[in-house]
Parts: structure tokens; C-alpha cells; sequence
């Protein structure tokens, strides 16, 4: 089964404590699609501008990634900066240009619309209802997760809550999770999100894991340590590549399936923050994925 | 196989955003044992002024617990008295009295050198080696672990170090493992720690859980879900409670047994973090502990 993927192609400025990279390629899309492509075809619907380099893309068609969903639109390509603190696990966005980004309609092809597996990842919340509104016929399809930001939960509410009742999973990070309901308890917070729609909420917590919750389980992984953290950019997108892959490759959506995408999610985003950019994940082999994720497992099963 | 803990009995003033508790009983030996007495028998090494209230520590002694070895001591209890930021993970430390601890000599009594399992939390780690070369008759006893905080890795380094060398387990959190060998990647941090002596280390990270270190393996486990977090205060004692107590019980010592371990520490903290002072543990069950043990391991098993 193939997977959607509607977000992000982009050019990102990185300063961590480790290094720096400037107008590297990024986008939350680009990272999903460069996880999720050892699991399942992928297609991606983006928009970049008529400066981007479409070879740099070649690593993700090289293996079942298609990018003829991708529009190049006259114009620049969204560029997005950010500076990482000590921890790694904090960062400041230090400059954003919508570009291309801004006024992006996405119009899906018919082979878009055949997908069982959609991940709409962080955009306007109007957008993300478009492209639902068109994909899988005249049904929903059978797995539908969505991100989202602060930038949308403060600014588009009433569109963002609509949208999570017609997703299957949030895929949300820990700040917004406690934003989006005003609750630091995260697992008060976690359960108040289910009450909004989704049957289940993954909260993603960086260098702390992240947990997996339902109506009738809570699940909790930690992240895979890695000693060498070079930059966490995408980190999130990588995570739900490996997540909603796992779930396209195996057609398990039940609580198992769920509980084992987590796994694969945390594994294909511990080898994203070893480098820069995609960097790691483009020359990354199945050899490795596997032996990480059997290591992971012996290290999270008591 | 019983448990000595050397530790503190003191008077705690707490301020958490779920409320207030002054002068509530604390400490770290108290904690400790609090947990641990659910899994072994639990001799306790400590001193209080003539002001403590004897009879607080009977719900220890109902169970397991032996104090005869707690000193009383002309002078006052000692004190201490923090508040937690809304996070509940950060706290501050607004006022500490040492009072009669500052002088303690712990003396052994015979009984006190025959357990296998010695707990050193945290003290001053001049009085930790006095406590193990007293211990264990002329070798040292089987498993011994112990504790520390930043005041000691600061003022006390050379004494700090040369106790780590002696100590089987070391069990510190983040932010002391952090500061022990000067390295913010926790995964480095762990294996410095383990070129320091001990064979594992045990990082606990409040909220974010826990994790083993050993030269052979890390297992990492999350914390259990808490979704009314009352007061963190003696989470980290509580932990080491139920892991020392876990493994004396067991008398598994191996890498099978310490996982295991983790997984009794973390569940006994869930249960201390639910309200002020040591009220929680005091009211516990061997049913309760058994039913949140089987449910966590559901959540953390793939």
C-alpha cells in the first residue's frame, strides 16, 4: 500500500552546537518521504520555487518515492532558519520565508487519490482539508495522520479542530500537545486530544521519546540513544516516515501495528539527527535500519 | 536478602502547583525505604533530632523495616524546603537546615554488615565510605549503589570519585550525570561514568523516565503515565527503593535482573509522585504494586 504525503519542500539554514549548515535541502515532506520510501511507495504533493535543485531529490526517486506531484511554482522555494541550544532539544526559529509556500493549492492526480495512507504534514490547516477533501474518493482513506504547529493552533483554530476529527492519528509534539488543550499534564493533555477526534495521538517528546496514546492503551518509547547528535531538524517528519511506513508496509492499523510503528518511527529518526539535512538518511541502508531497529528492541524490552 | 540504606529521615517544606505540605516527613532513607519494603527486608542508617515524631515511621515499621540504626540525636531534625516550577520537573531548593546530619558518623551495628544489598544515597561521600568500609565484613558486600548531587560533585570531587570506584550501581539524574563528566550527550555522559568504576549506571530523568547503562547494554524505560502529579519530591529515592529492592528479592543481579530493576524503580516512583510526602507509599498495596507493574509492562513491551 502506498503512502501520500502533502507538507513541505525546502531550504533550511541549521546552527547547532555541533556545526551549521546553510540552505541545505529540508521540508517536512522531504523527510517524511526520504524515511518512509524504505517502507512503502510514496507520493509527495509539495510546491517549490524555480530556484530549487530537483536533482537534489534523486536519492527519494532512486527508491519508491514520485515526485510529479511536486509543483514548481515561478518564484523562490519556502526557506526556514533556526539555531539549536546547548541541549538540542530547544531551538528559535530565526527566520521564515513563505516564498512559494504561500497561496499553495494542492490539486491531487487520480493516483493520488488511490492511497490508503495519507500524512499531512504541518500546513495551514485550511490546506490539509483540501487535500483530504480530495483524496480517497468519496470515502476518507484508511489512515490519516496529520501535524500541526503553534502557528496553527493559536492562529486557525476552529480549522485545526475540525480537521483532527476527520484524522485517525495526531502526530504532535509535546509543547504543542499541551498547547492545543491547555493542559501540562501530558497524559491528561494526550486524553483530551481523543476527546477532539483522532483515535490516537503520538506525542513526541525529541531526545525523550515519544508515547502513543488511545482510548484503551498508552504506549511509550524512549529515543534510541545516539552519541553523537548533529543536528535534530526533521527529526519529527523522520519519525512519522518510519511510523505511517511501517503501518503502509504491514497493513496493521490496530493497536500492534501502532505500538510497532512507534518503534519504527523512533528508529528512522534516531539516524536523522546523526547529520545535517538528510544527509544521513540518503545514504542510509536496509542493513542498518534493520540491525537498529533489532538493537532497539532489545534495549526498550524488559 | 535484605537491603542497608544509609540515607536522611528529615523534615521537608514542599511547594508544588497542586498545593502546599509543611514539615511533612521526608528524606531519602525514608523514601527508600518506603519502597523497598514491599520487596526485602530494609535496615535503615540514619539520624534525627529529639523533635521527629518516632511514630511517623511506623507504617515502615509494620512492614519490614528495621530502625533500630536511626541515631537520635540531641538538636533539631534536619530540614529542607523547595518549590517545583508548573513543569513539576524543575524544582528549587528554598531553604536546607542540616542540623544534626551535619557531624553524622554512622556506626554499624553487627547486624546492619550482613545484607547483601547496600543503598548509599545521597551524602556526603566521606560518610558513604565510611558506611562500606564498615559493611560486608572484610570484602564488600554484593551489590552496592549509591547516589549523589551536584554539591558533592562539586566540593567533594576527589572523595565522590574514589566511591565510585567502589560501588557497583551508580544512580544519579540527568542533570548530575551531566555535570559528573562535563558532557551534555547523556549517552557519552553514561559511558564516562562507567570508565569512573561502577559496572551500571542508572540515569533517572523524572517525567522522561529512566535509563541502565551498562559496557554491554542500555535499556531505557519511560516513565508511567501519571496524569495527577501531585509532588515529585522522593521520586528518585522511591525509584532506587524499588530497584535495589527488586534485585534483593530476586537476587538476579545480571543484566535481566537490572532491567527488571528499572522497571520496579520507575513504578514504585509513579505511585509517590501522586501525592505530598511519603502519604502515597504509606497507603500502598501489594495488589496496587502488582496491577500498575503488570500494566506498565504492556505499555513498554513492543
Amino acid at each position: 500500500m502506498g503512502i501520500l504525503v502533502v507538507g513541505t519542500v525546502a531550504f533550511d539554514s541549521v546552527k547547532t552546537p555541533e556545526g551549521e549548515a546553510r540552505d541545505a535541502i529540508g521540508g517536512s515532506a522531504t523527510y517524511f518521504s526520504a524515511a518512509a520510501r524504505f517502507y512503502a511507495p510514496v507520493d509527495v504533493i509539495a510546491v517549490v520555487g524555480n530556484d530549487f535543485p530537483l536533482d537534489s531529490l534523486d536519492f527519494l526517486r532512486e527508491r519508491q518515492v514520485d515526485i510529479s506531484g511536486l509543483e514548481i511554482k515561478e518564484g523562490k522555494t519556502f526557506r526556514w532558519a533556526g539555531e539549536y541550544a546547548a541541549n538540542m532539544n530547544d531551538r528559535r526559529t530565526t527566520d521564515t520565508q513563505l516564498n512559494v509556500l504561500s497561496g499553495f493549492r494542492p490539486v491531487l492526480a487520480d493516483r493520488h487519490r488511490e492511497h490508503d495512507h495519507v500524512f499531512l504534514a504541518n500546513l495551514d490547516p485550511d490546506v490539509q482539508h483540501e487535500v483530504l477533501s480530495q483524496s480517497g474518493g468519496p470515502g476518507r482513506p484508511g489512515i490519516v495522520a496529520c501535524d500541526t504547529m503553534d502557528f496553527w493552533i493559536d492562529g486557525k483554530r476552529a480549522s485545526l479542530l475540525s480537521m483532527l476529527n476527520r484524522v485517525d492519528v495526531l502526530i504532535i509534539n509535546d509543547g504543542e500537545a499541551r498547547q492545543l488543550v491547555d493542559d501540562y499534564n501530558l497524559v491528561r493533555a494526550a486524553e483530551r486530544i481523543l476527546d477532539l477526534g483522532p483515535r490516537a495521538v503520538v506525542v513526541k517528546k525529541g531526545e525523550h521519546g515519544a508515547t502513543l496514546c488511545t482510548r484503551d492503551i498508552w504506549f511509550a518509547v524512549p529515543s534510541y540513544p545516539v552519541s553523537s547528535v548533529i543536528d535534530p531538524t526533521g527529526a519529527g517528519d523522520t519519525f512519522a516516515g518510519g511510523f505511517m511506513g511501517y503501518l503502509a508496509r504491514s497493513g496493521d492499523t490496530g493497536v500492534d501495528g501502532l505500538k510497532r510503528a512507534m518503534v519504527h518511527g523512533s528508529v528512522m529518526a534516531s539516524f536523522n539527527v546523526e547529520d545535517f539535512s538528510v544527509r544521513r538518511l540518503a545514504s542510509l541502508t536496509e542493513n542498518e535500519i534493520s540491525d537498529r531497529h533489532d538493537r532497539f528492541l532489545e534495549m526498550i524490552t524488559p
